[in-house]
């Protein structure tokens, strides 16, 4: 009988359609297709969290209170607490009751940001290559990416990001230490994006997921702490912390902007889990110490991995870039990015993101991280990248 | 200098502006005013997850794997493990490598369904009562919900349902169990439904977060166990196992639309939190009994509370209901439901739902919940309920 009356069901909507596939699942594929491979892909950081932060699990679970849901814009205390590190390390003055949200990550909380700031058809500056995640939440909150390419640096352009605003655009997004370039940009490059948006009414999307990892002297800069009624920031426990499967991070915001944010986080998530909050704020005890004992680690790897590229200066070249754990380097070849991750994959068991998914459309760039396999191993993938790359490219 | 150029930063979007503001926050916050209050608000239940899943957590953090992200779609084993839940309780043949996804809780879920199935300006329809979540969610999604009124009993009406649907319908959304009117749909009404979808070529997405809470022989019934190309099905471990501040749900969907959910689930949350996807894994392990065993419990505070209402047929109607832990109760009163409602718990400790909250905008309707405390608690939430709408109402 059914079948009788039975249509084809509809295809997905068109702002799921055009959106890209994410390019993480892709490659896990790719690597769980090749046994052995060593990954300088994904973007975590090879350990976990403070261990003194999970030994308080069992006294927090033992109240039956919070395993109820918890306050939609997070636990107080932990708002407290983030709201100290704010005050204390990124001249932020943001209280925690009206200015900030706990996120299950931040990503959540730029899709809550895109969600209270902009409807269908309105405009968000990003600089390509950009974080693909921002790319693709602009595209399902059915704005349009306006995207505005960084210099040969990968720094901004100011004149550019002023040229790109229409009266359609709503905010510009910036990610210092940067994703997938590990740049950092200058305070003053800060200032005057923030001082554009500011001008121009708009706001000012900051994300800080990377906040503690530089190098070489680069120093991280907060634009939250210019102008709190036009900036929003994101910050994560993923990379500092380890707590990448926990989803935990922070939205702060302007202070006229919470009761429509808390409409949002009621209808997304209601809460971020409770237990991943009850090891955030364990971990925020600790601080950013936890994250500054492994930075010489890993800048060691970064150096090993600087002097394994300077070999072979006729396949790459590497911008220079201080942040994040990441390099995007740019490959001598006409092959596509994607192919050429594909090969260093099944051929050479080493594994890279490509930079098609960053916008990088033309020229084939790939992203290592530095930052998801301690020394030994993430050496020996760089060993292997610089070997497949000869063998394939015929250097 | 950055003074004289400042502006005054722009409004929120309208597609936040124009949501309701959630209704739980705001009865929390009547309620910190309000010490000694009991709630028979918020939709929770009284009791946390099993003892013997919680004790695996350890185990689980032991291996550094599972503070990285997981697969976006969820934890295989988890997937595999619903995929036979489904099979054997909801005669739902869905494999999950293609149709599943673990989300950070039910509302995750619908979001996500929201982005993949409907275009701004597209129709959504929603039974109401509806659950207050849901017309949020479609607000933010920048679709238009469709509000067909359910009958005196709150059961839905096919004809309306069907007259409601225009070219731009792209869903039905049905909650059986039922939040906030606690009553069951039965299985040939919600086939019916699920016919009228498959026929004109639109999705039947069906939230079944209180699949287990039946009562006086009512029975579940699973759409997706009709037309698997048709059905999108949520699931929740918040109500059945107590995990409500975990965020872990299940979403159950055609395999043609897998891989742009997976765009969204990428871009919306990554994965959902793995330490939680562990404990569900192992709640489900111990399975409906779980929740079955606390059902006669909760069956006796219903009893209990109808009896307390008896007693007052002139200032209250109880529709039949036996499903979910909900009354949705008439109270006979031309004061505002949420005036109601703040002076129950301002007055008389005690907290209950509003029922514009749900779209009731004529007559003053409350739900309450028979669920979130411990019976004798509850029946003396009951007590004061009824104490309290004599005073108020003059009875």
């Amino acid at each position: 009988m059914r079948e009788t009356r039975k249509t084809r069901p509809p295809a997905a909507a068109k702002r799921a359609e055009r959106i890209q596939m994410p390019i993480i699942p892709t490659v896990a594929d790719w690597i769980a297709g090749t046994p052995g491979t060593i990954s300088l892909g994904q973007g975590v950081v090879h350990y976990g969290p403070p261990p003194a932060a999970l030994s308080k699990i069992p006294a927090f679970l033992a109240d039956a209170a919070h395993h109820k849901y918890v306050p939609d814009a997070g636990i107080p205390r932990l708002r407290k607490t983030f709201e100290e590190k704010l005050r204390a390390e990124n001249g932020i003055d943001a209280p925690g009751g009206r200015r900030i949200f706990v996120t299950a990550g931040a990503n959540q909380g730029f899709l809550n940001t895109l969600l209270c700031l902009c409807d269908p058809g309105d405009e968000v500056i990003l600089l390509s290559p950009y974080y693909f995640n921002h790319e693709m939440a602009v595209g399902l909150a059915d704005c349009q990416a306006v995207c505005v390419p960084t210099d040969r640096n990968h720094q901004p352009r100011l004149a550019a990001i002023e040229g790109a605003m229409t009266a359609r655009t709503r905010a510009v997004v910036t990610v210092s230490p940067n994703n997938p370039a590990g740049v950092v940009y200058p305070p003053d490059t800060l200032r005057a994006i923030n001082r554009l948006c500011t001008g121009r009414g708009i706001y000012h999307i900051s994300d800080e997921a990377y906040e503690y990892f530089t190098y070489g002297g680069a120093t991280h800069f907060s634009p939250g702490s210019l102008d709190p009624e036009h900036t929003i920031s994101l910050f994560s426990m993923s990379k500092s912390y380890g707590m990448a499967s926990w989803r935990v991070g922070f939205l702060v915001l302007p202070e006229h902007l919470f009761d429509d944010m808390m409409k949002i986080q009621d209808t997304v998530v209601i809460c971020a889990p409770a237990v991943s909050q009850a090891v955030a704020l364990e971990a925020l005890k600790e601080g950013r110490r936890y994250c500054r004992r492994r930075l010489p680690a890993i800048a060691r790897v970064r150096e090993g991995m600087l002097a394994a590229f300077s070999r072979i200066p006729d396949l790459l070249t590497v911008p220079p870039s201080r942040g994040a754990f990441y390099f995007l380097v740019k490959i001598r070849t006409s092959m596509s990015s994607l192919t050429l991750a594909e090969r260093l994959i099944r051929e050479h068991k080493v594994a890279v993101i490509p930079g098609g998914t960053f916008g990088l459309g033309e020229g084939c760039y790939l992203r290592i991280s530095y930052g998801n396999l301690p020394g030994g191993a993430a050496l020996e993938g760089a060993r292997r990248f610089v070997r497949g790359l000869k063998t394939i490219l015929g250097g």
